[in-house]
C-alpha cells in the first residue's frame, strides 16, 4: 500500500481516462457491494469513485474522512461521478481519523440541529452542502471588492481597537489597552471617512465587533463588514447607484459558483426608490412613525415586487432622529435625511446615505443631540481640514448571504459565529 | 461663481484640451504670479492646474484643502502637469477648511517627526508621496489574494473573539465577553487550519492584535495578517513553492503602481534554502544557538546576494523548541522542524512551515511540553476527524510595505498604527 510520490495530484473533478492517476482526498463514504467495496474520494473539486475489488479488508477499514492517496487506472464508467472511476488502486493513508466522525457527512442533507452544526462547526463545513454555501460568501466577498477596484476605489485597513465608541456606547465590547480604556469598533464609519480625504473611493472589508445583548437570528457579536465611501457625490442618490452596481457584481458572482441552484433576483438597471413619508402611507402607518417594522418592510417588499418587477427597494428619506449624527439632512426639509435602506425581498439589507462634509454641521449636529464633541475630536479633525460631499454604505456579509439562501438565521452562514452564548469553537 | 452641474466630472490624469471641462479636487497648492494666479488642483488621479486671470481676489481666498469644483476650457500648456491646463474657469466650494492645514502638503516632503504625522494621520495621508505608500499596501493586498484565487485557494473570515490565546498567553488583548473571559485572536492559526479540512486551501486578509508591551520599530498592537494555509502537501518546501509565487505577484503588483519609483528585488525562479544548522555555521554562531539573531540575519541576506544573487532566502530546520507545538518536526531528526522564516535582504519577512496533521502527535507534542490539552479541544476535535498534511505562511501586511520602502519604522506604512502609547486617531 505504498505509492510512488513522484505522480503528480489530479483532482477529482478533472478525472479523465488514462493508464495511471493519483488522487488524494477524504473518504466521503464506502458503499459495500457484494463483489465490490467503492470508496468515494472527496477533495476540493468534488467527488470520486474508487472501486475495490482485491485487499478489500484494508480497504474496509478506512473510515469516512480518511485522508487517504489512490493511485491506479482511471476508466470510464457511466454511472461514476464525473462519468470516470479509479480502478485497481494502490491505497495509502495521509491522516486517520480519531473514530468515526459525529456527522454523516456522505448523506445528502445534513441532519441535526442548528447548535449541533454549530459545536461541530469544523465537520459540518465539510459537507458539499455547506461548503457551497461558504463558497457563495467567498464568491460575494471577491465580487465586492472586484466591482469598487475597477470603479477605482482603494482598499483601507482600519483599526479595530479604538478610543471610543463609533456608532453607539449601547452595544460596544470593552477592554483593557495597555492600562487605559479601549474599544472594539463597531464600524469602520470614521475612517472610512477620513480615507475619503485621502483616496476619494475607498472600501474595507473586515471584521465589526458589536455587544449585542440579544439573542436573535440576525445579530453576531462579529460580522463582516462590506464597507464603501466615495466623494464628489451629488447626493445619497448617487450612493444608490454605486450600490446597484456593486449589487449586481455580487449576485452575479454568486449565481457563477457551481451548484449555487439558488432563486436570485435579477438586478434592475435602477433600484426603484420610495420615499420614507410616502412608504409609511403606502403600508397604511402612522406619519409619525420614526422608523418602518418588519411587517411594513415585508409589504414594501411585496409592493416592490408588484409595482415595479423589482426584488430590491430603495427607501430614502429616513427621519432624522433615527439615524446618525453625521447623516446629511434632506435639504429642502430638515426631517428627514439623505439616508436610505435597501430592502431585499422584504427585509433590509444595506443601510448608506449622503454624511455631513462640512465642520460646522458636525458641530451643530451634536449641540443639537446635546453630544459633547470632545470624543470626535480626531474625527472631527478631518472636517476642519476640507472635505467634499460624501455618502457610502455597508453590507453585512452574513445577512447578504443569509437572504440570498433563504437561510433563517445568520449562524447558519458564519463559519465560526459569535454571539451572547457562543465564543466557541 | 456657480456652474452647471449636469456636467460629468473630468479627473484630473484624464485632462485633454476642450472647450469646456469640470474638474473636482482639493487645492493642493497656490502659486501667486504678477499677473497670474494658478490653483493647483489634486484628485485621486493626480494635478490639474487652473489658472486664475480674473476674479483673482476671491480665488486667492480659496485656501489650501479647499475642495471646489472649476469648469472651463481646458487647452495644452506643456508647463502644466499633464501637459493640458484649465483657463477662465467658473469656481465653486464644495467644502471649506477650518483654517490652513498644520502641514504643508503641497511641498515635495512632509517635513514632520513621526509622532507628528500619526497625530495628523488624517491629512499626512493626503499627501501624493504618503498616498503612494498605501498604493503599495493596497496593491499587495489585491496580488496577494489574486495569487491565491487563482491557485484555487478559499478567502475565510475566522472570528476575531476567541475564548483562549491563539499563539501565546504572553500578550493577548483580554475583554468581557458577555460576562466571561475573551481575547483578542493573535492570528487565525488554529482556524485556518481547521478550514483546509474543508477547502483545502484557504486564505484570510484580517487584522490581528498583540498587546505588546514593547515599544518598537517593528510591532504594533494589531497589524494586517495576510494568511494562507492548504493541505496535500509533501513537505514545508511546497509551502515555500507557494509563497514565492504569492511573492513574486506582489511585487510585480507594487511595481505597476505609478510613481511607486522603488528598488524592487528581483524574485528568483526558486528561493535559495538553507538549513538553519547550516546558517548557524555560516555566520560563526555557537552551533547550540536556538534563534538568529538580527546580525546573523543581515549576514545571511548578504550570502545570499552574494552566493545566489537573490534578495530572498529561505532559513528551514529552525529548532523545535523556538517554534509553536503544532509545527512538524524533520522527519529524521526531531531536533529540527519543517518549518522556515523567509529572509528578504537580511530581514525576516515571513514565517512558514508545515504543521502536524495527526491527532496523536499533537496530544505527545502538547505533553512533551507540559500543556494541557484541554484548552485546545475544539482545535484538537479538528485533527480527530482527519486531515491531510499541510502547511502554510503569514505575511505582514505593514512589515511586507515598510520593508519594500526602506521604511524604518512599520508605523510610516499603516494607516492608524495601534502600539503601547496610541490609540488615536
Amino acid at each position: 500500500m505504498t505509492t510512488s510520490t513522484s505522480l503528480r495530484r489530479t483532482l477529482a473533478g478533472d478525472l479523465r481516462p488514462a493508464e495511471t492517476v493519483m488522487i488524494e482526498g477524504f473518504v466521503h463514504r464506502r458503499r459495500r457491494l457484494a463483489s465490490v467495496l467503492f470508496l468515494i474520494i472527496r477533495d476540493r473539486s468534488g467527488l470520486a469513485q474508487v472501486v475495490i475489488t482485491e485487499d478489500r479488508e484494508r480497504a474496509e477499514q478506512l473510515g469516512e474522512e480518511t485522508v487517504i492517496r489512490a493511485t491506479g487506472r482511471a476508466v470510464a464508467n457511466p454511472q461514476a461521478p464525473g462519468g470516470v472511476e479509479l480502478v485497481d488502486p494502490e491505497l495509502e493513508v495521509l491522516g486517520e481519523p480519531d473514530g468515526p466522525p459525529p456527522l454523516e457527512l456522505w448523506r445528502p442533507g445534513l441532519k441535526a440541529s442548528l447548535p449541533t452544526l454549530l459545536d461541530h462547526a469544523a465537520l459540518a463545513w465539510r459537507h458539499p452542502a455547506r461548503q457551497r454555501v461558504w463558497r457563495l460568501a467567498a464568491a460575494a466577498l471577491q465580487a465586492f471588492r472586484g466591482a469598487l477596484e475597477a470603479q477605482d476605489f482603494t482598499e483601507i485597513a482600519t483599526p479595530k481597537l479604538v478610543g471610543g465608541a463609533t456608532e453607539s456606547g449601547a452595544n460596544v465590547f470593552r477592554l483593557d489597552y495597555f492600562g487605559r480604556p479601549g474599544y472594539l469598533a463597531q464600524s469602520p464609519q470614521f475612517y472610512k471617512q477620513i480615507m475619503v480625504g485621502v483616496f476619494e473611493r475607498v472600501f474595507e472589508v473586515g471584521p465589526v465587533f458589536r455587544a449585542e445583548p440579544h439573542d436573535t437570528v440576525r445579530h453576531l457579536a462579529q460580522y463582516t463588514s462590506l464597507d464603501a465611501e466615495f466623494g464628489f457625490i451629488h447626493d445619497h442618490r448617487d450612493v444608490i447607484t454605486m450600490l446597484r452596481s456593486v449589487i449586481a457584481a455580487m449576485i452575479e458572482a454568486v449565481a457563477a459558483v457551481p451548484g449555487a441552484d439558488l432563486d436570485l433576483p435579477a438586478v434592475p438597471a435602477e433600484f426603484p426608490v420610495i420615499h420614507f413619508a410616502e412608504a409609511l402611507a403606502l403600508v397604511g402607518a402612522d406619519p409619525g412613525e420614526p422608523d418602518l417594522a418588519p411587517e411594513h418592510e415585508r409589504r414594501l417588499g411585496e409592493w416592490a415586487r408588484t409595482e415595479h418587477g423589482s426584488d430590491f427597494l430603495a427607501v430614502e428619506g429616513y427621519p432624522a432622529v433615527k439615524r446618525p449624527f453625521y447623516t446629511h439632512p434632506q435639504p429642502d426639509d430638515h426631517r428627514w435625511t439623505n439616508s436610505f435602506d435597501l430592502i431585499f425581498r422584504g427585509t433590509e439589507l444595506v443601510t448608506g446615505g449622503q454624511r455631513l462634509h462640512r465642520l460646522a454641521d458636525y458641530r451643530a449636529a451634536l449641540a443639537a443631540r446635546g453630544e459633547d464633541p470632545e470624543p470626535y475630536a480626531d474625527y472631527l479633525a478631518t472636517f476642519g481640514y476640507g472635505m467634499p460631499p460624501h455618502g457610502g454604505f455597508a453590507i453585512g456579509l452574513e445577512r447578504f448571504v443569509a437572504q440570498l439562501t433563504g437561510a433563517a438565521n445568520v449562524r447558519e452562514v458564519t463559519l465560526f459565529p459569535r454571539d451572547l452564548h457562543r465564543i466557541a469553537p
